[in-house]
């Protein structure tokens, strides 16, 4: 008998029929001794519809409330799951996100979990009944209700499969795995039987939609084994776990992120701690930076790029507009037609010529690399959009076969 | 500066312009120096809607489960309408059954508040914060979600008025005040400048539709000021008040209250405890049960006929269905094509020709009395459904000039 998390996102619950679906399937994995937690999102269009109910009132909507409104779709979906396993004879129960032990910080909309006190569901499975948490939402220390931001689902299941030591966090999904390539865009992209947490780490933080790269940083922290499978068809998904046999591949995958903007900061005064306050204005509005590049200097100034998520290109403009007259600095310029290409694998360690392959193949393609960046096992290269897609394919046809 | 709580039913906020008409109300009542505290309904038809995606899914579905589920609907209200205030740069917080201390007893879809912990809302307060509640709903000591049933938020907000020591209580609605009698069928019906607690009682107990009962009893109790009025005209509206000048005017109001059914058991042995037993039975199922009658008694068997609320008359029948044959009890028969008729009025106890008038009227109509219930201050009859709304209008017109 163990003890297994499987999550389910929006499209696997979106209607009548979806919802019992998932519905067997969580009644089978019961039906075979195990004890059984159930993460889920809201369903569908849900949150979108919610979205612009609040744009319907306002476009600058206050966080905190934006929570209170999207935090009820995955009770929805929590209420209706636990009436349909009712209906096949299971016993169920629904638990929101501060009734599960969500302890958050702070922060609405982008919140972290701090603490996840455990007690309520384990009293509940103790009663033998699939325990049905709602994803992505939590309670702050003012008894407000936070949400975890995008993929928080994912991060909720992880959450709850590190604190319970459960053997299994299954992420159901629409896809039946990992593969070397978004199949939709490259036709020759394989399934992954097995990736490592920092392959899967690259791979989701270069814009692989299929496992949030929050969660994974988590199941690597606590050793959860995950599996990522499909809630349509019941096949065997792709394992992610600590250690990975060597399998002769030297790449497990080809990601595109085309959510992303350059911003480029001209003139900024050569003083110590410059460049320090640019970046911490920009952390303090929440917005992450990647990729920083920053020229040699001419004169007493020096030219500065890097990365924002595409949807924080804006707030990342006016914030520096700001900024920079203040410093005496020059001109911003923001390019949100651009793209991002990464090949991953713990094969690039310890093959030099990964590098040298990758940026051949751009260029016999005819693609201009803007902006390079690398990890132990990843290589990023800043395209123009237009280029993305056959980047990624030619790079997938140069790498795996 | 005085403390006013408003409530705001499903029609009055159930679109972005009700909810900005809603706002303003608010904003204006604010201005005007008051502190204010809103308790808000789900949006027009979106309880329904919960519902339906429930039936979708079973006809049965688990109380518990359906109070997560129908609990959304006012959080997403009470979310829209802070950011609504926000616009019009009114502070507001919106606060969940739950997080503004409602504690009910365990008892799903018809929870009693068991007490109301005001502190999180007297500390929004102490903040210039409008405080925006969500109506119907608490949580047990379970530390489940629970809703109060129907007419909820009614009920919602006069307890926040009566442990706030509010100064008065407005119950926004789509009528302007209270009538003597539905102004949909009465042409003649007058609307009322005050009323007391114990006639508004009688009158919402008796299908009154525009106050629930349980809210004014809890008024009456706690002697909170109430106030029936419109929120789409702004015009003074209806009074509740504890003790009411006479203004000569026997009967406040007629009511009608088809959302009944009698039912009838033949046959009860006629033995001590044996009523007791078969109430006790339906209070279990809590299913309530109004004006008894028991047959005198042929041999050692009587039968008893009584009235339960439309929506119980099939749990009803077979909770008896089921009793009947273990005490060699008889028959039991459902008449759903019933309506209840109610004159009200405080005049009722020092007036003794208003029985005998009433009676007249409906003999003159042709109209059968198939039972009859009084109190001091009302009277009602048993009617079949068909004439009642011609009865409603006779003894309108025989009673209020």
């Amino acid at each position: 008998m163990a003890l297994i998390v499987q999550k389910f996102g929006g499209t696997s619950v979106a209607n009548r029929d979806r919802l019992f679906n998932v519905a067997r399937i969580v009644a089978t994995t019961r039906a075979e001794g195990n004890d059984v937690v159930v993460v889920v999102s809201a369903q569908g269009d849900t949150t979108d519809d919610l979205i612009e109910k609040a744009n319907e009132i306002t476009h600058t909507p206050s966080k905190r409330e934006m929570d209170m409104l999207l935090s009820t779709g995955e009770q929805i979906t929590i209420a209706l799951l636990a009436m349909a396993l009712d209906t096949m004879g299971v016993a169920a129960i629904s638990l929101t996100g501060w009734q599960a032990g969500f302890h958050t910080s702070t922060t609405h909309t982008k919140a972290r979990i701090r603490d996840l006190d455990t007690e309520r569901i384990e009293n509940e499975l103790s009663k033998n009944r699939v325990v049905i948490v709602a994803g992505f939402q939590g309670i702050n220390r003012n008894e407000d209700i936070t949400t975890l931001g995008r993929g928080g689902s994912d991060t909720s299941a992880v959450a709850i499969a590190a604190a319970l030591r459960a053997d299994l966090c299954q992420i159901y999904t629409d896809v039946d795995g990992v593969y070397t390539a978004d199949p939709r865009l490259v036709p020759h992209a394989r399934k992954l039987d097995v990736i490592s947490f920092d392959e899967m780490l690259e791979l989701a933080s270069q814009g692989a939609q299929v496992l949030n790269n929050r969660s994974v940083e988590l199941a690597k922290k606590y050793a959860v084994n995950l599996e990522v499978r499909s809630s349509l068809a019941n096949v065997p998904g792709t394992k992610v776990k600590e250690v990975v046999p060597m399998e002769g591949m030297l790449i497990k995958g080809v990601a595109k992120d085309a959510d992303i903007a350059t911003v480029s900061v001209f003139s900024v005064p050569d003083k110590p701690g410059m460049s320090f306050k640019l970046f911490s204005l920009l952390a303090q509005k929440k917005i992450n930076v990647d990729i920083i590049l920053q020229s040699s200097g001419r004169g007493d100034c020096r030219d500065i790029i890097f990365l924002v998520p595409l949807a924080d290109a804006d707030a990342a403009l006016s914030t520096l507009e700001e900024y920079m007259p203040t410093i005496g600095g020059g001109q911003i310029v923001v390019d949100k037609d651009v793209a991002k290409v990464s090949v991953v694998g713990a094969g690039i360690q310890s093959h030099s010529g990964v590098a040298a392959k990758l940026f051949e193949t751009l260029y016999e393609e005819n693609i201009n690399i803007r902006m390079i960046s690398t990890s132990e096992i990843r290589i990023s290269v800043i395209i123009a959009k237009e280029d993305a897609d056959r980047a990624v394919n030619a790079v997938h046809d140069a790498f795996i076969h």
